[in-house]
């Protein structure tokens, strides 16, 4: 959908899934880096995120920190740029462990300057080491990813069970991936690299 | 009036509504860049600022951190300059994400040296991206603007359909902007660069 | 009197007015700057300040560090100097945004080495512009001022109608002036500087 | 099992034994270190640890950090790079000292390089000087280690009574090991080192 | 005494006077350098101190840091070297501002390398000026100096009424020092230095 | 006994006296010096330790730092290493100023690399000035180091008196020193150097 493809048209946004009071709905998962030049160095997380959630964004960048230079993604950007991981709606509050996935996918695709593809959304716990972990919420998440336009979800491959409790008409319009490892999770998702905007453009300084 | 003029005479204020007890109100966001001989650094919020309305302020930073560049603004100036963002009156709390285009823009026009236009007020939550998101309360913040003397409103896209719900005296003597990026709002917003009080004057040290 | 003579014979503190539970009080607001050969840095703010007025102390530094240059106050002090206000009596708690102009005019009377008028009271929340807000109890206020020898008085513009609160005889003792910029201020309560304590005297390291 | 070998596979993890509401669990504890470049320093902890379980984690990080270079650690290693210590699952709270050796492990794995057994289990608490100290819930450990296919178990030797609650069955399957001093666990639960992904390579910046 | 001579040997210690559950007491304020080749910094309070008292600390440091350098004190040596201000007994809570000028006098010592009185005590709230203000007790804190053996007491010159509440018998033999500057408590309390312990030993580095 | 001299191997560890809900027990402080390449600072305490137990660290540290010199320590050695003081067991909430002279002892032993005696435990708060102030619980702290084997207790000499409570059997067992300087209880407690792991080895870097 043109909503769906505007929020992702740059590096850094990544679709993710999730449970609310009234059923399941997308959120969008925006990573920035701040431009050398300002200053900015550390971690800041936004969108009233609980506990859980922003240890989530915590293992997420670890997990880049220590295993990026092997996906050839280059972690130098990280030591002197500021990180920032903000979920819209701002008033919201949201927690759970389950965006994991979607922030290191997030985080991967400002590194990379690779956009994420506007038709895939996902959902998954993620280890320090990188393992996709089993989430809740299977049947809601894909019945609010069909709503929202995705065609693609890249699920835990633990939560495979889950997939029988989904509508057939839903399961049959969307394309499902059952994913351990995130570097699976990132091959899905991230489209190849046409520009890249999340590079540090050289400055005279 | 003259109130609108003094208040946003200088580069870093901008005029923002808000929904209180008692109706809308017009409120100033004001920001100040520390000269950089005063050794001062880092973010500092307030006006009882509530949880929601800080990390506002913190997106808001952030999106110049990552994107003022490409906007043509000196973000180098946030390197070594302390950043304060108030919001009186001094002891009236408040919260709520729909300060964050006003934010954004008080600092745009702080780090460009160009005042923001007194007949213009805007309310928007925005997004790391820049995306400008729907908030609450458009009729009573159109009555409030409208009887403070603004005669420009900046409206995000998604809430045009609350315009519906102005009465059509006030929505006649008011022109609205209906904005989806917040590069709409600063080039709506921004007088024309005068004068520049915002950039640090050369000192001999 | 001896007793306000006394307490501002120094740069750096101003006498302030306050609303407590048994009517008006006069307060001092005391600044000091730490030798730079001490290491000393950053504010520290003492006298059991609650939020709001902790934050008006804020707004007061921040208020010098971005404009304190076009006041020609050597603001580089600021550096490399830490910076205490402290409001006794030490026990008593304090609170709200009335002390805006009181703190800054303290901390301009520091940087310039003036000291403040002794006749000299004042009330009114600053804004980081430097806008001087209106605050409450003006009746109190000017009754505990001329009860305390104090023959001057600086109020905001916007409180200039609560002047007819004040009792004829307590109004006729008192010069008021009115004021709606901390400039102003500046101009009414600082002496010339007759000699400079509170510049660092130049060592041999 | 497949699951044990795919977890435990890269230095850095090492399985622990816990007690649940619902009896025993195994559980794994993840470390890592960033990549130098990344510019992290300092130790995150993540998994919803509880007071004690955070001391821990300081605990056998100090241990290494005074007594690593007796082990022939290269615990310069710690000076430059961030150390993150998760235990999935993310959302379940946990708490207590006995993860305190499996904890020294994982980190000593990671620092050598070498991966840590993936049929040995351990629970115990460590002291500041290395010392195992015996803990609670033996029989349950004992019961979910054989059941998720562990064959090796460490346990204190303060808790060798202990044993004598486990079904035979139970017993007679696995191979458990007393140990009172943490590089007894080091030598009974690494492997040796066939590649190093732990160390650094050499970058060229 | 014995006692009273023993606590104050050293510079660093002063006596000050309390008001407790149980009528008045003699409490020590003792203050330490750290040596400059440990590296430690800051200021570090200790004792059970409430918000009010750990305040008057603070205000005690900063008034040397800005006035110590007139009183001919090496107020150099507070960059480099962490200050420790301790109140026994350890398990007991204290607050209150009356302890400022004892914690003045201490740190005073401590600069100066001259040891305090050992026959004085003292009491009163310190201004960030050096100003003594007002606090209360008075009769049983000089009952409590004398029956500890104390023949000279320090008090506020504005707490002077309040020596007329005090048994005739006890007022004779004390000595009593009505001050309204901590200079005057200084040159009242400290002993001319005979040797300097508090000052750094040059070392070879 | 063996596990006294076991716990009490190497340098750094020194057994303490402690009231609990079931009379008394031992306990063991544990502290350790990071090595100097690890990169670790500041001090950090486990053990589920409450406040005032916190500070008696805080103070014994601080005793070190500044009359350190004078006893011939290595105080160098504290500003490149991290500080660690630990007690176990890690569940066990622990508070009180009691274990004063204990840490003192702990860390004394560690910086200048003698052993504790593995036959002497001790009780006593300590002061920023090195005194030896009463405490708690002498009857139950000696039947408790009695039954563990200890053949020597250091008590405050302000607690002689409470030797009376001691059951003569008891007390005719042990030897007990009274002290009033954390001195007089280094030279008890420490042994003679005969090696020296405290120390850090002169490393290639
Ligand atoms: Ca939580
Ligand atoms: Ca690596
Ligand atoms: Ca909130
Ligand atoms: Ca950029
Ligand atoms: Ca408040
Ligand atoms: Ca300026
Ligand atoms: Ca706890
Ligand atoms: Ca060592
Ligand atoms: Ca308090
Ligand atoms: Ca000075
Ligand atoms: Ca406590
Ligand atoms: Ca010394």
């Amino acid at each position: 959908t043109p909503e769906l493809a505007e929020r992702t048209a740059l590096p850094g946004v990544a679709t993710g899934l999730a449970v609310t009071g009234a059923g399941g709905d997308v959120l969008f998962i925006e990573a920035s880096l701040a431009d050398k030049e300002t200053g900015a160095t550390g971690l800041t997380l936004t969108g009233q995120l609980g506990d859980v959630m922003k240890e989530s964004a915590q293992i997420a960048l670890s997990y880049l920190r220590s295993r990026g230079a092997e996906l050839e993604l280059p972690v130098g950007d990280l030591a002197a740029r500021g990180v920032h991981v903000h979920v819209p709606a701002g008033a919201v509050p949201k927690d759970g462990p389950s965006a994991g996935i979607t922030m290191t996918t997030a985080l991967a695709s400002l590194l990379s300057g690779r956009p994420v593809r506007s038709d895939v959304a996902m959902t998954g716990e993620v280890s320090l080491t990188g393992r996709v972990l089993p989430i809740g919420g299977v049947k809601q998440k894909l019945l609010a990813a069909h709503r929202a336009g995705i065609t693609t979800v890249l699920l835990p491959s633990r939560n495979g069970p889950d997939l029988d409790d989904v509508p057939a008409a839903v399961r049959g319009a969307l394309t499902v991936h059952l994913v351990s490892d995130v570097r699976e999770v990132l091959d899905l998702a991230l489209e190849p690299a046409a520009f890249d905007p999340g590079r540090q453009p050289m400055v005279a300084a």
